[in-house]
């Protein structure tokens, strides 16, 4: 790796800086904190049951929160750069991780002044740790279904809880099956004439606080073994007849009033819209983290194949480097370029949606529907796509690793089998596309439709291109020329090409569907044959806007020289990777031709990019402790690390494992 | 359930019997006697460490050993349809499996009458147990670069076996880590005259026949936890100064002789072509596995997609089963589909196989070097292709199970993470395409160089559609129409079109290369900037190879009624969704219109599999002992076992979990 470093003439230090938002030396800071005390040892876990590394974890959390004391980090709020540095630096799955990440939110967002002061500050040094109890063990996704209830008695001024039936149990709430004392329990509320006034959300102790045993009533516990994140303890919970006080409802919204009556509470449009707010969080959380997994991923492979030599190079005795053969590469470097891309597009998602959160609390500037939902366009798509593509990635990465990569030591596993619960979380990777398309087809219409409001109403939004993207369209447009590989190496010229797919695919989802409707069909009928098409335009549409995160930053000045340089052709190979990909879908956007030339130009990229690649994973800057990985180690010491963990696998403390003796046992003598 | 299997008029069983070449009942037999076996329990892997796994692993295999002889199935032959039947009851990692499954092959093939007379009895009752020893920490694919050496001395008659180095440990060899007593090592093979002549096998003791401790001068142990196959004790093997007499050389083909002196036994082309078999036998297994593998996953997805529900239908009302959502059926049944392409490619080619080695053996037919190299370049691509499309397809049908399949209950994470060794194991994807590349390219020159005795040479072979391929694409032909999407569901046309690709990608890698030869480049050079499209060739192939012998199927009058015109919707749909998803390459074979009918096809083709989804994978005939999955129950029962299951786990042991409660600790009441 020496040699591989030196062939890097880039400032690592800039992009590093870049990347950790100017506060590297704060993270190396909370970093060597926490990799310097015992508590947070993350070996040897394959030796240790799940029961063991849940209390570990649980042991870590504690002394995590002194460190942040210490560090004087504030535990309340899990977005602030400092808080998300610390979890980040102890890199395991904290048992109560939903307490500061969904629980806390939910309370801030729902709940009224009165309730806020009271739960908050028992949340904040963790005598009420709590979890948010939605998903039931019959019900995900259509939370209108959801089954438990929550009956209101006037008389008594409670709620009762129930979950009526098995299959409302509430089922995969993190942090609910052992460390949870309180729920956020989402429930139809049913009102004190009977009413069914729709799902609501109430604050349920399950748990004694002192002893922390279930209450009565309460039957609680964890769901098992999972793919990945162990340590977690996702759980069930099943409320019969549990009471609360009325004052245990989250009454920002709504509430029952003092006459015992349900009532909703006025806003304006945009406040009613900040519930949703706590959901475009986490999904932007998600691109970041498919950011930063991918990372991890692709550090450990690129150093890995600069350290592996592997077939005889053009001379027969010397073995050659992997990372030389194109095909690995082209297998590592596009995610390589994909990490780099989702960081891109996951910050400028976060400051967007920050200025509209603060727009719609401090009405410092106006929020107009279509931001949101242009917002809520961009978010769904692109943690479809980027949770999509970093599974996908970390997958490609571990088996570039060849048969090491399948080594827990290897680190590769335990990254990949927790991240692979990202396709599924938050909106499911096969669902959320349904909710991009909704807002762009109301666009496409808006277009189609003549008026020139839909130019007024979506500019600044990330949807925006459309208008001229459909425009061109409609005056079927010759095929983009390309003359030549190097021609194709031109982020604007990428983007144009990315921009027109978009259209198209748009356009002709709405044509099918318009036809389908037309035929006289029903618009579910239609809609449900549609979906294969609406995944590929929300795909093609994320690959725009990342592309777009791209190129913005590169003429950002944010970086120059040789790092802006090497930051260039990421962004081209990303683009002509996507291309590379999907060709089918530029079948007339460019011609045969044009397509042979993108091939070709992405194996001229490969070749630019070969030699900082290592320097382009050290930029990440991950330390050994975070990577947990014998093959990603920066010293590329790897052979004498993968035998000293060997020799630790608890395999290997019995030299003869009993019932081997019996299985011959016939009488041969000790030799042959 | 009940009404999915009321809705399916097909008779299962005569679809069952062909899965099952004909021997149901026996399977049947075979799988009673295991299941009623306590020994054979798979519950409650989740709560067992690694080495009670292995242990309880170890004792299954003692047990199937009696069994085996109750049931009077022999062991000697690891490729018979009942020891194969007997493996797959059993469903469990076995950790004596490479015992059977290579050391003995190897035994066979390599060592001389004499050798096999003294091994081949020792090894049937286990009192050797064997391994394969050859791959290297530092050497995996690359056997020339080996560094284990054995040192031949004519004074002693013996060999003297040393792993030199760090890199040269043994590392990965199944069964080594603790099961096995000896070893197949292969090692460079350096004489009395201190030349070397290359790599051999030796069959090494390395722990005592009685006690089973490690043999002097033998460092033997496991190499830890991996992704998943954790029974199985893949290990490690360090050998200094470790002396065999000559004897244990693996002779058949080579030998010291009575002088001391090297040489080489002089064999006819096809004989020496022996040693080939084995690997290839692996290789058709692995596409043989494919098949299994994705049917199981798609037992239980398919299976479970009927009893979920989810999201209101258009009355508002009721909620609809997630198996007849349109996307739920594109990612299912594309895997539905593919599990049907494999096992009827897989058996094809494992019959060529068996045929070929027949031939040779018994000269009952002349087999040519063109058919030894046309069933390699078929093998490499199969074994890519299937092993690929395997893993994503197991991941897929994960993630249509949403939350509930990342629950180990659920059976797919440990089928998933056993299977993902697949496409790293004997021979990784990215490397085999080369090889079939290799023998296509000879196949080209041959066309090109425009006489016509390749025609002659490759008649019969899997290859031989080339031949009029690439005259055809000579003549620059105009694209293939399709006029309306029922036109393309046709497995004649879609042939025709798979092959149009697989000839047309050929010619250009052929070319390119070319082109870069006559540029003045080295060829390793060229080859290294092709390893990309030789890919995509490999692909192209495997397609046309799998879609033909779908095609032969249904041609061959096996089924009849309506289970062929079942079957038929499957290969259409393998076919279309290939097309589907490498749009990109049909740029010049088909028109846009063409594609998009085809896109529609697909919509088609999966609507009339709709009703027969659920006995499409009952036909498979898994039972729920093998299935191990509480979302793919035969009797839909689900969420009564999925409870019971959590109920089980071991965190659910202790109510309350010790360091949460001095999480809050700071003296709350009971409850608030």
């Amino acid at each position: 790796l020496i040699s591989e470093r030196s062939k890097c003439s880039l400032r690592l230090k800039t992009i590093t800086d870049l990347l950790n938002h100017g506060m590297t030396s704060r993270r190396k800071e909370i970093e060597k904190k926490i990799e310097s005390c015992p508590t947070f040892s993350n070996t040897p876990n394959a030796n240790l049951s799940r029961l063991e590394l849940h209390s570990r974890a649980l042991a870590k959390h504690i002394k995590m929160m002194e460190i942040a004391q210490q560090l004087k980090i504030s535990l309340n709020d899990c977005t602030s750069p400092e808080f998300v540095m610390l979890v980040q630096a102890v890199n395991d799955d904290l048992p109560t991780l939903l307490h500061w990440g969904m629980f806390m939110p939910n309370i801030k967002c729902l709940c009224d002044d009165e309730q806020r002061e009271k739960w908050l500050p028992l949340c904040s040094d963790c005598r009420v740790v709590g979890c948010y109890a939605q998903t039931e063990m019959g019900h995900g996704s259509n939370v209108r279904a959801l089954e438990t209830t929550a009956a209101y008695d006037n008389a008594t001024k409670s709620f009762t809880i129930n979950t009526p039936t098995l299959t409302s149990t509430k089922f995969w709430p993190g942090s609910l099956g052992k460390s949870a004392n309180t729920a956020m329990v989402i429930a139809q509320l049913i009102d004190s004439t009977g009413a069914n006034r729709g799902v609501h959300n109430f604050i349920v102790p399950i748990r004694d606080y002192c002893t922390h045993e279930p209450l009565p009533g309460v039957t609680v516990g964890d769901i098992g073994s999972k793919l990945g994140y162990n340590k977690m303890d996702n759980g069930y919970l099943k409320l019969q007849n549990v009471v609360i006080p009325k004052e245990n409802m989250a009454m920002r919204f709504s509430k029952i009033n003092e006459f015992g009556v349900y009532e909703k509470i006025n806003l304006d449009d945009a406040t009613s819209k900040i519930s949703y707010i706590t959901m475009m969080q986490v999904r932007a959380q998600i691109v970041a983290m498919a950011s930063q997994a991918l990372a991890q991923a692709c550090t450990i492979s690129i150093r890995y194949s600069a350290v592996r030599v592997q077939g005889f190079d053009k001379t027969g005795k010397k073995e050659k480097q992997i990372i030389d053969y194109v095909q690995q590469q082209h297998r590592l470097f596009g995610y390589l370029a994909s990490s780099y891309a989702f960081f891109f597009s996951g910050r400028r998602i976060m400051e967007n949606l920050k200025s509209i959160e603060r727009g719609i609390i401090d009405k410092t500037r106006s929020v107009s529907k279509n931001q949101i939902g242009d917002l809520h366009a961009s978010l769904s798509t692109l943690k479809a796509f980027c949770s999509t593509v970093a599974a996908e990635g970390i997958e490609n990465c571990r088996r570039a690793c060849g048969g090491h990569g399948y080594l827990v030591a290897s680190g590769l596993p335990e990254l990949l089998t927790t991240y692979q619960q990202n396709p599924t979380v938050e909106g499911d990777n096969y669902m959320l596309p349904q909710q991009t398309a909704k807002v762009l087809l109301k666009l496409l219409q808006a277009i189609l439709s003549g008026d020139d409001s839909a130019s007024v109403e979506w500019a600044g939004c990330d949807a925006f291109y459309f208008v001229e993207g459909i425009k061109e369209q409609s005056q079927d447009p010759p095929p983009i020329p390309i003359n030549n590989p190097e021609a194709a190496i031109d982020t604007t010229l990428l983007l144009k090409i990315l921009k027109r797919r978009s259209s198209q695919i748009l356009i002709e989802v709405g044509t099918s569907i318009n036809e389908g409707l037309d035929d006289g069909a029903e618009l579910s009928e239609v809609w449900n044959d549609s979906l294969i098409q609406i995944a590929r335009v929300s795909n093609a549409h994320a690959a725009v806007l990342l592309m777009q995160s791209f190129d913005d930053f590169l003429k950002s000045n944010e970086l120059t020289g040789e790092e802006l340089i090497a930051m260039r052709q990421l962004a081209c190979l990303f683009g002509l990777m996507v291309v590379e990909r999907d060709a089918g879908d530029f079948h007339d956007i460019l011609d045969k031709a044009g397509i042979d030339h993108v091939r070709k130009a992405v194996l001229l990229v490969l070749k630019k990019i070969r030699p900082n690649a290592v320097g382009l994973v050290d930029a990440f800057d991950f330390s050994d402790f975070r990577l947990k990985s014998v093959l990603g180690r920066y010293d590329g010491e790897v052979y004498e690390h993968l035998m000293k963990s060997c020799e630790a696998d608890m395999m290997n403390r019995q030299e003869v494992i009993q019932p081997v003796v019996s299985l011959g046992g016939l009488g041969l003598t000790s030799r042959l």
